[in-house]
């Protein structure tokens, strides 16, 4: 199965700005893009990175479109003559068993719902199924793909719920992952912090030198 | 099986006090503690609400027990004969498919985990498992039960994931929820609010009689 990854890589993860800079959010955003891209190798599937910026991710392919998120999606979802999946790049958590469940599922669409409403992770069996991921798009896809009149399946996993945006979102991370991207916060040395509430991070002492 | 349902009604929800006074986190906490019995009863499961207070949920069977959430749940644990469950009552979000996941899935010790590192509900089929429910529990319970030789499973659920503690996580009721709680949110006035990142909610301007 094609697996579309659509990565911004002109600004990425600016709601991480209070603890990266620049070049590290780039850095960071290109090691789950790893993750991701890793994961759907290793299950047999074929990924096509849809990059607003030419990059180069170890062997995958990579189609470079400059268009809105949306606009590239949906020529790639019309033009396909067979099923096609989209996972967003910013899901370090992903594992092989989770993206299996995402793919095996049936249905025409197939959605998996990121915390706060967006989408994720979608597979779509149908040229008639249209993307827009402005605003709560999750409650927009599922409404959208009943309306064309596909069946719809829907996706219970917190690892594919977890995209990467804010602070908190760290603590999941060195929690539960262990690819790239949690190998690289390390290396910033961050640490789960324990109080009260939900586990947080903090930042340690280590030397870093940062990459810009 | 039977389905332990922990629940402090002395002070809950603290985190949403500057939402909700006194009154208010009371009754929302008790609608999601009775989403999730209706949904452990919808599947045919025993449940049994462990409470700090003396509670009236509806026909189910209550047991209360003033001490620490940990030991309540140990005692149960220890002398239980069969597999049980205990399960979080701040999991609104939880359904029937959810449920049956947890508790059809092998092992000796099956983990959801919670968001922020917490564990939000469990199997256990052995009597040598112990929970600490205190911090970062997920990490901690999968290493005591691979310590005493448990098969351990792990359930990658959202919905399992989703404890409501925070105002932000009552966006995630909004979006995908469908009982109780949702329904009393709703009749507080809270709605979907978006903007740059992830939904969040906003309070309309509705009449409502505060509880206290």
């Amino acid at each position: 199965m094609r697996v579309i990854v659509p990565f911004d890589g002109r600004d990425p993860k600016t709601r991480l700005s209070a603890l990266f800079d620049y070049g590290d959010r780039n850095e960071f955003a290109r090691a789950m893009l790893q993750d991701v891209v890793s994961v759907v190798q290793d299950t047999g599937r074929d990924p096509l990175i849809l990059s607003s910026t030419p990059l180069e991710i170890g062997d995958c392919p990579v189609s470079v479109d400059e268009r809105s998120l949306s606009r590239a999606v949906n020529e790639r979802l019309q033009a396909a003559s067979s099923a096609v999946a989209v996972v967003m790049a910013d899901l370090p958590l992903i594992t092989d068993a989770a993206l299996e469940r995402l793919c095996t599922r049936e249905g025409d669409v197939v959605l998996a719902r990121g915390v706060g409403g967006g989408t994720n992770a979608l597979v779509s069996r149908t040229s008639d199924f249209e993307v827009d991921y402005h605003g709560n798009s999750y409650l927009a896809h599922r409404s959208t793909a009943r309306e064309i009149g596909a069946a719809v399946a829907e996706i219970d996993s917190y690892r594919l719920a977890t995209d990467v945006d804010e602070p908190d979102d760290l603590a999941e991370l060195l929690l539960h992952g262990e690819g790239h991207a949690t190998q690289w916060l390390r290396d910033q040395g961050f640490r789960l912090a324990s109080g009260a509430g939900r586990t947080t991070v903090r930042r340690t002492d280590v030397t870093h030198e940062p990459s810009q």
